[in-house]
């Protein structure tokens, strides 16, 4: 048994993931970005813990846009978004005693149009990078933040039915509408490894960046840098390539695969409630 | 105005105690011992913040003692009992409205008998390196732990009664009994400090370990040691000596300035309370 609360270990896990080094192309341990630094997202896992406790009383929606609130109490911008995003109804299932895929996805089909609108509320809090989205989409760009909720009401979409909308480019919502298959493979992966849990998060980190190219990668940089990415990343793997040379180039390069870093997050929840110990 | 809490206040400062660096014999963003590492601090400052959530209304005593049990639940042993021994009073005044000197000093002049039964009990939690009191004392050896509580009782011996027969020797008892004048001068340089809060972490330890001999070195090493790692933060300060090369010796060598460590995870707090951003 875990001696933390399920909300200690989102909490703990964002912790863990940032700590976790070499990561290329994210701040860990050993890195900063000049505006992105170890200590706001520090800041940011302590800012969100309050709106974690309030689970599963509180709507789930209401929960993220107030952890997303309080994560953002720091000068460093987005620091866990997606991460919150993806962690959050993976705490809710193990609050329901069912952090499985099954009691993941039961959540996601729970999900009402007010988790949806306090979905959007969430972006007034905190400026996160996103596509443009499809013409059809564009009274449902995220960036209308709390504007789009008269939109959201009249077609009445659940936040289930947001992240359906997106999967397709976005690897979080993906994972939202794909029972978090990556990020509870992740977990085992995790669970299996040896060593420090910071070595572990490393390790991981690389597999699965590996696997696909990073979706906040595409969107702030290319797909064509994302694919290089990934080759990158098999590169390292395969023992071709230095994992710290490749995470100084990529800080320099300002190249953030910051979708596998929330992955890895989602993950360390999950392992830590399933027994990693620290 | 800070955005958070006195509680996550606490929280926070002993995350960014531990990821200063360098910060010469601790464990810091970039160094660990081998069965003592930095994910071990995190789990703490994770575990002993339920507690801290429950002062004012709690005893402080009780408090203090279940904090220690929420950050013993980790692998790593002893990660912040110094550092939340100093804080707790710290946040007991802030709570009050009165986070200086004179507002710490009343509230060590209020704890009670039971607090010190509290304080003793703790020790049951966690290892914690202490030096052989006098012989006199024998009987309120804290590694007696709970076990002292009759004598505590007889003798009538309050917390600040406690920490006063220590103040000679252990540099957190001398704050308590000295209106933590270490803490409040450190916070200052925090909040007069550049940077990133990081870097001035690291600047403040280095100030504090070249004024005086750390009290956990004497007790774990030798008073010759703590002599001499005094001296060697001073040719740190003076350019004489490279900050990070003495880390990795110290670390080498099993030289730990823990109570050091704690001040600077106490004057964090001070500091984010009296306006130090993140």
């Amino acid at each position: 048994m875990t001696p933390r609360t399920p909300a200690q270990n989102v909490e703990l896990a964002l912790l863990l993931e940032v700590a976790g080094t070499p990561k290329p192309g994210n701040v860990d341990r050993a890195r900063d970005y000049p505006d992105l630094r170890f200590e706001h997202f520090l800041a940011g896992a302590v800012g969100a813990a309050p709106a974690l406790r309030r689970a599963p009383g509180a709507p789930l929606g209401e929960v993220f846009e107030d952890a997303v609130a309080g994560m953002s109490e720091q000068e460093g911008g987005n620091t866990q978004f997606g991460a919150l995003l993806l962690s959050v109804p993976l705490l809710y299932a193990a609050l329901a005693g069912d952090c499985s895929p099954e009691g993941a996805s039961a959540v996601v089909e729970s999900t009402t149009v007010d988790d949806a609108v306090s979905f959007y509320r969430a972006f007034d809090h905190v400026d996160v990078a996103v596509r443009d989205p499809p013409e059809s989409m564009d009274a449902l760009d995220v960036r209308r933040g709390s504007d789009a909720e008269p939109e959201l009401r009249a077609r009445e979409l659940t936040l289930e039915d947001v992240m359906a909308r997106s999967a397709d480019r976005d690897g979080i919502a993906a994972e939202w509408v794909g029972g978090f298959e990556r990020t509870f493979r992740t977990a085992e992966w995790l669970l299996e490894g040896e060593g420090p849990v910071g070595e572990r998060t490393s390790r991981v980190f690389l597999r699965l960046l590996a696997e696909e190219p990073d979706t906040f990668v595409v969107t702030r940089n290319s797909r064509e840098v994302a694919v290089e990415v990934q080759k990158r990343a098999q590169d390292v793997l395969a023992g071709e390539e230095d994992p710290d040379e490749l995470a100084e180039e990529f800080v320099e390069r300002d190249v953030n695969p910051g979708t596998t870093a929330d992955i890895t997050a989602g993950a360390l929840f999950v392992a830590l409630e399933g027994g990693l110990t620290v």
